[in-house]
């Protein structure tokens, strides 16, 4: 059986050591949560998770979701009592301002508890997830009534939420979407059509489910001009928030999937079902890209999850499974072989995944506080950075995290050998639930189409920029000194291949674009490895830190070095080879015509 | 429904054009194969595979094996159907020689059936190839009562074979197997004991099942110098190879695995079963070896064999799925939007897939010359010359073809979005299934302990050299001119990074067995790398000879050298940065203590 234990000490570290969490303390929430409030916060999370929600991953699993004919949805057993606990615990909540009955709390708290929620049953922390998503667009583009009657009912968990993009024939390209929407007297809209792939599109752990939808108001223009974002409840809701009588929309199938099966994944049919516009007509992408944004970096903490998760048990049994003798002689003469830890290929497995982690963890935490910035600070300098720098990252987060996430869930795997090809002990569950985060939300190449040619360019690179010269100048400031400058000296070598392919982007895109295309997603994983290098050697420099101020964490600080220090000697030289495919173009890949793949 | 076509034309151009086929003509066995034998044999081969065996691979699936209440074991529906033709075809005992009832045809081409069977149906393909593993050890190491009793049963697939190694405890370290052999009055042994994962183990599919086991003899020395082999057959065989009594060994349960669900992967357990000792006592592991060797070239095969039809449906996909818009402006602007092969990121992932895929042919089939030259040959030089190549490129092909093919399961599954995560499609299937791949006969992490801690060193060093010579003179003498230029430097660059691994490693490793062990991975990929790059340096050179002579093929050849071209420009620099990670050593990794993980 698989096990976890939530990171709480590693969440504490990079929190109030390396991102100085208490600087934001004027911040509206952020005031409430002091460093003793921050841990009581982390523990309890760290103890529904553990207790509650892990314990149903490995039989979810097993047991799926199961579609009657009545079109309802049973979720596994035990999901219904996880979900009440969750809610009433104010989790769903947790960063929806009290006026909508949530607790105002950090988002950056929020995504931590994601990030357990995900570790622990990621199946699960979808239907969570999925309504904090649907909330956040609510509130930013719903009318006061319709905040008024959805966000408190969904903030406290008694209803829950989904989006509603993809169709058979159009799933990057919204343009194509067809579902309908048509107008009626009383205002509201007939949507018809159907949607596939909806995570939590029908189940049994709420009331009530709130479908942001995208539709065509009739007459609209083509393509995604014309695209307009819904409300649809599965069950009509009357002015004061009681439920009437359900609306022509229903799950007309389960997918069988890869993985994630504790999540039921329908085809919903819209049949003439009631919906209401949120914000203008034919500007529903905008609206719903608040949803994806965070929805994508809720995607970029599952690959940190499963990655997490997975190492966890990998570590534990390197350290239990005896086979095999140390080259170097054997290191545990008494015992019939030694504990496979031993080996320097198991660690060099184990320490790709752990260095990923952490860093991972501090890219998440770093963005989480973006995020809130950009939404709190009373600063508006500060606020235009911080959103800045959250686009500029999102794509990059999504798309490395969980690259790289599902990769660790592999490799973490690989240590058991035949024992994690089979069910029993885990593993592969962990690498067919991370399967999907590479897919879903924006698959991989889109977040990296997405970052060469919209939010590099944006702004007149702007953002980019900005990014660079903050990593030059925390070199430039903290990478003097025999212990940091090894670490800097990585990051500035890393940085550099990342700005020449930068250069190489502006002078060779803009006149062929397919030369974006063909570097784009070397270029997000470049930037990928910048940016979790830049963290590595903040890091490293708070460690150092808590080592000369001596208060006993010698040892835990001592391994964030050493961990750091593998990450710069085996994992940051990647960036040349990124760099390398970058400039080779795309014309050997064009050159092929299509019938000769 | 996914599909497959054998890739015919490719495998007679690289037999015919690359590696010279006709060269060979005057081994046993090959002189009967003219070209248009070599064509004929091939295009049943692909007829069996695509028509029979790959219709029965997602039912398979779905399906999987049912283990009874009487320890029987009943396979998928049509599973019987397809493995008697298969067996009527001669497929089994095709390489085998005519004296025990086989074909006495090049090995070379059962390696071809078995990539073309894997690309159909791995998991059907596991009962056949098993049993082809388990009679190369039989006729090597069996006495001739033995090879007359069970090889024609074998070859002929009235009976089929399996391997037993692996016990609840004992894995890689086969040194800790304590399955025990108690000597009889007959002169035979009685087993006892359970062995776990042993594919194919029980079955509806054959009459009997010839179960090769290692298991310790009484009083045998501890340690891997006390294991003998024993041939363990699941119902007793009289003299003249008629049925007797079941002997007491039996299917204990089925395991739960993430993939190869149409193959019974079994527990067996042996309750003082009757077994012959195969060979000399306590020399079981020499004998083994045999088959695992040929196990670990049909275990690189499976990772081709997955990349393959996993690309093929990829390929097809995406020039049918419209989506989106070319970058370039509309590719077909009577269409809603474009095929998304006109996207360079999805060209890109096709071509890495592609680029491995013909490269991995050329060099899976070029081993599998070295092992008829190595047992067929006349010339002892020679056979000597290919028996060192293929020992030392072995765990080179067992472990790169299964993490690239794997890998590329994974990238093909991505074409197709969120269509590949469900079932559907088939892609998710192929990505299960190429996953055990690197992990049985031998973890990829052991592949590359054997490589560089026994296959470099071996004869100081002999066959290692004489690869570099062979690429290097390739290179000198057809690596001059405009057109072959390009791929000989490259290839010349990456074989350079090789020999600087290599010597480092003489330099560092001797001393220091852990900077071996911390190499040995990023070593195995960058000698992988490099036998890549040779193989599409040789393939480069065909090319532009075919293209010279002018026999109308051009466009076929042309996408030939702009695959290798991609090949050189994309993959291939990888080489730079494994050689970086070799470098850096042990010391990093070993610094961790267990407990800091």
């Amino acid at each position: 059986m698989p096990s976890y234990k939530a990171p709480v000490a590693d969440a504490l570290f990079l929190l109030n050591d390396v991102l100085h969490f208490e600087r934001y303390g004027n911040m509206p929430g952020f005031a409430d949560v002091s460093p003793d409030v921050l841990e009581q916060v982390l523990g309890e999370a760290a103890k529904l998770c553990e207790e509650v929600l892990q314990p149903l991953n490995q039989a979810g699993d097993r047991q799926g979701c199961v579609r009657h004919d009545d079109a309802s949805v049973t979720t596994p057993k035990g999901f219904k009592q996880a979900y009440d606990a969750f809610a009433a615990g104010g989790w769903i909540g947790l960063p929806i301002p009290p006026e909508y009955d949530g607790q105002g709390l950090p988002y950056t708290l929020s995504a931590l508890m994601n990030e357990f929620a995900s570790s622990a049953n990621m199946a699960f922390a979808m239907y969570t997830g999925l309504t904090q998503g649907a909330l956040a667009a609510l509130l930013r583009h719903g009318s006061d009534e319709q905040k008024r009657l959805f966000a408190p009912n969904m903030a406290a968990g008694r209803w829950t939420g989904t989006m509603n993009l993809t169709e058979p024939q159009c799933g990057t390209d919204l343009g194509l979407l067809t579902t309908k929407a048509t107008p009626q007297a009383d205002g509201s809209y007939a949507i018809t059509g159907q949607k596939i792939f909806i995570s939590a599109g029908e189940h049994d752990l709420a009331e009530n489910i709130i479908h942001l939808v995208l539709a065509r108001i009739e007459g609209a223009p083509l393509g995604v001009k014309g695209i307009s974002l819904f409300i649809v409840p599965k069950t009509n809701v009357g002015p004061d928030g009681s439920l009437c009588e359900r609306n022509k929309v229903a799950c007309g199938s389960l997918e069988h999937k890869m993985g994630i099966h504790g999540n039921a994944t329908c085809v919903m049919n819209f049949d003439g079902a009631k919906g209401f516009l949120i914000g203008e007509p034919n500007k529903g992408l905008s609206a719903m890209f608040v949803m994806m944004n965070e929805a994508r970096l809720g995607v970029a903490i599952q690959g940190l999850a499963q990655s997490e998760v997975a190492y966890q048990n990998a570590r534990d049994y390197a350290k239990e499974r005896l086979q095999g003798r140390s080259l170097s002689g054997p290191k545990t003469p008494g015992k019939p072989a030694d504990p496979i830890i031993v080996h320097p290929d198991v660690r060099r497995t184990l320490l790709e995944i752990k260095a990923f982690n952490e860093a991972a963890r501090g890219l998440v935490l770093s963005a989480a506080l973006d995020s809130d910035v950009a939404h709190r600070s009373g600063d508006a300098a500060a606020r235009q950075a911080a959103d800045d720098r959250l686009g500029l990252l999102t794509p990059v987060l999504k798309g490395v995290l969980t690259d790289i996430g599902f990769e660790n869930t592999v490799k973490a795997q690989q240590v058991f050998g035949g024992h994690g090809y089979v069910g029993e002990w885990g593993m592969e569950q962990f690498v067919r639930d991370a399967r999907i985060a590479m897919i879903y939300e924006g698959a991989n190449g889109i977040q990296a189409l997405d970052l060469v040619a919209r939010k590099l360019p944006k702004d007149g690179g702007r953002a980019a920029m900005a990014f660079f010269n903050e990593v030059n100048d925390f070199i430039a400031r903290e990478g003097a000194g025999p212990e940091m400058q090894p670490y800097a000296d990585a990051v500035k070598a890393a940085l550099g291949d990342l700005q020449k392919a930068t250069v190489w982007l502006m002078q060779n895109a803009l006149a062929k674009p397919d030369n974006a295309g063909a570097a784009s997603y070397d270029y997000m994983h470049l930037f990928g490895l910048v940016a979790l290098g830049y963290v590595w050697l903040k890091i490293a420099k708070a460690a150092l830190e808590k080592k000369a101020r001596g208060d006993g964490v010698a040892a835990g600080m001592d391994a964030k070095l050493a961990t750091g220090k593998f990450f710069m000697e085996r994992m940051l030289p990647e960036t040349s080879l990124r760099l390398a495919r970058i400039v080779a173009g795309a014309d050997t890949m064009m050159s092929l015509p299509a019938e000769m793949f």
